[in-house]
């Protein structure tokens, strides 16, 4: 199966943002086995946008649209592609009345534009749009290629690539027979030197194939096969499975693209009825941040610390000022006082501290990237570690974030 | 003169890197008033490629080539290029002892494919690769659009394009005039509704351009006119900006792609040398993380409390019990009080506090997206606002940071 992607947006075109969905979309497709032949980025030009969905149409067997189904005048995808397919535009009742619902609780102006991005293909299926309000399309074309419609705004469009399109198109499988991928998720090693360790099995891929990809702090492996049969598809996977958590078990955390470290972590410390919390330097919030991403997270974690400044380290966690003063604040003896106040404070089974320099400037000599977490877990006596993270503020901050969750797998793993 | 975009390249095609190089490009041809219509990306195919090159040809006065001019197997752009167009492929001399010069250098090894990068369209001019060796090329077609071939690697790219492409186009006289274009940001309304109070100006937009774009709880608007000189474009951009201020001022927070609502208020309250702390509880965190993106907050921020669970809000900020239980933890009170204890524990000129519902479950009976939030400013009385947000848990979440920064800025503007 051939796809073509192609995105609608005349702030893509002059360039002021670069095609990222365009990107994510040919790896998810990619991982399943569908190749990606073209990508075409076009203005909000119905004219050329029509042409260039017409000449996609015909040379390939999907075609998937990213932007334009917006409020707005200058969103015309719907309206465009409806006229190429002689298809005619109808309202989707759930999306209208998540729509009217909204606009009624917030306050804001029911205006009739907003309606406009309930309007769907007559028929094609609705893809819901969990992250905002214009619904996707997946129409069947029974002449020529099939047609996706998906929303511009990343938040909305990944959301929507991976709960409503990934699934149907799965679902269908290739003419080839069926398509199963697993992503396996690994932490504390890199891309290059997870590579090398699978090398061989990377190497002799075909059937089922091996798709590496680094993200912010940890790296995923999604295994793809095919097979006539799902569990044949499986067993082919789940063998591949096998023989890379012999190599590197101790990285690997869990299965899935909606996964994420923090789930695992909240849901083994909701299992085994520890309550945890955190006092916060560099991170500034963004490590309990992250733990209240995880619904259900309030069983186990009451609220924190963000202790920015080294006085709020003592006024907030009652640290001796002479710790600070004698060992400064991007220190072992620092991140330990740090992590077991929280705990004493807040009276948890787990605290996790950060302190060091997000940069850009260094801190008492230390360049950007030097952080200490410290982590008291249950009686054990409280410990720091160092690192030495890269790749600017927002990043250093995040490795941070995923290290401290990582040490509390870690623990529960070898307690 | 309308342009054309192809980047060649399987990676591009498979999404493993995004084509920052079109983007990078598509600007610089706005800038000279170069209207670009199309982007394309096709993987390293030769059939494919020679398709999506004429198909180029015949609808564009100028087609530009990414990528594919390298040494190996896969870089096929100069040879698929020459056939189409019937042209010779010659060695330029001066790339060839550039090539030859580093080898002997370098002790590498003269390997015959490295001299391909020397090649060239027979009537093409050269453009030198200032930072790499394989070179570029301009090529006036008498008969169809002109064609130009760029390296893909971004270090060799850019400089091409800076110091050899664009310098020869504004020499040719293509020059229709000059882009500028000015972004507004706003916050506290969405997009249909600030598309609807200027609907007059979008209605009637030629030069300059209106184009609204939503993000999560903010919304941009990029105007964009051209003109012959820069202070032309520059005054009809400045016209339609106090236009759009007149409307909707009370929204508009700042200007700028890389601008965001934290940077500002950060920037205003150092400006104001004014403290400010949080106590977040739905938010968790996210609010004090946020304004720690900001480098140089530290002067500002001495830290926060996250306090998730009730007995938390009562025991780090010292909130009487039976204001939690008499009023509920999602209430107006709780919010003064949060906001009130926050401001007077670390002593602060500004104090926020977040309590609400994240969802996915109701709490006390109210539905997940509502959110009161506090704010205590400087002597003012502390006030709490009661919000109603939408589209699950993360956006919840990011609503209220982005809304309690908000209130920071409307304290500070009116103060």
């Amino acid at each position: 199966m051939n796809a073509e992607i192609v995105a609608v947006g005349t702030e893509l075109l002059l360039g002021q943002i670069a095609n990222t969905n365009g990107a994510y979309l040919a790896q998810k497709l990619a991982g399943i086995g569908i190749n990606v032949y073209y990508q075409t980025v076009v203005g909000d030009n119905p004219k050329r946008l029509e042409a260039v969905f017409k000449t996609a149409q015909n040379r390939s067997d999907l075609v998937i649209l990213i932007g334009g189904l917006g409020p707005t005048k200058d969103d015309l995808t719907k309206q465009v592609v409806a006229h190429a397919l002689g298809e005619d535009l109808v309202t989707d009742e759930d999306a209208l009345a998540k729509i009217t619902a909204f606009q009624e609780q917030s306050g804001r102006l029911n205006t009739p534009n907003n309606q406009l991005q309930a309007l769907k293909l007559a028929h094609a299926d609705t893809l819901p749009n969990a992250t905002g309000f214009a619904v996707g399309d997946l129409y069947r074309d029974p002449d020529g290629a099939d047609v996706v419609l998906l929303p511009g705004p990343p938040s909305e469009f990944t959301v929507m690539v991976d709960q409503q399109l990934m699934p149907r198109l799965m679902a269908k499988g290739t003419n080839q027979g069926v398509i199963f991928s697993k992503v396996m998720r690994f932490i504390g090693i890199g891309e290059s030197e997870l590579v090398t360790n699978l090398g061989d099995l990377i190497d002799a891929q075909t059937n089922p194939t091996i798709a590496p990809y680094a993200k912010v702090g940890e790296v995923t492996l999604r295994i793809t096969a095919t097979a006539k049969t799902q569990a044949e598809a499986e067993d082919k996977v789940n063998g591949m499975v096998e023989d890379v958590l012999e190599r590197d078990r101790q990285y690997f955390y869990g299965y899935g693209d909606d996964n994420s470290l923090a789930q695992v972590v909240v849901h083994q410390l909701i299992d085994a009825q520890l309550t945890v919390t955190a006092a916060e330097s560099l991170t500034a919030g963004e490590f309990q941040s992250t733990l209240g991403d995880v619904p259900g997270v309030s069983a186990v974690f009451p609220g924190g610390f963000v202790t920015y400044a080294n006085e709020a380290k003592v006024s907030l966690l009652s640290i001796p000022q002479h710790i600070v003063d004698d060992f400064g604040v991007v220190s072992e003896e620092t991140a330990v006082w740090m992590a077991q106040q929280a705990k004493l404070k807040l009276a948890t089974d787990v605290a996790v501290s950060f302190t060091g320099v997000a940069g850009p400037d260094k801190l008492e000599g230390q360049p950007a990237g030097t952080v200490w977490i410290g982590i008291a877990f249950k009686d054990q006596p409280a410990e720091a570690h160092l690192y030495h993270f890269a790749n600017g503020r927002a990043q250093i901050r995040r490795s941070s974030v995923l290290t401290g969750l990582d040490l509390i797998r870690q623990k529960l793993t070898t307690d």
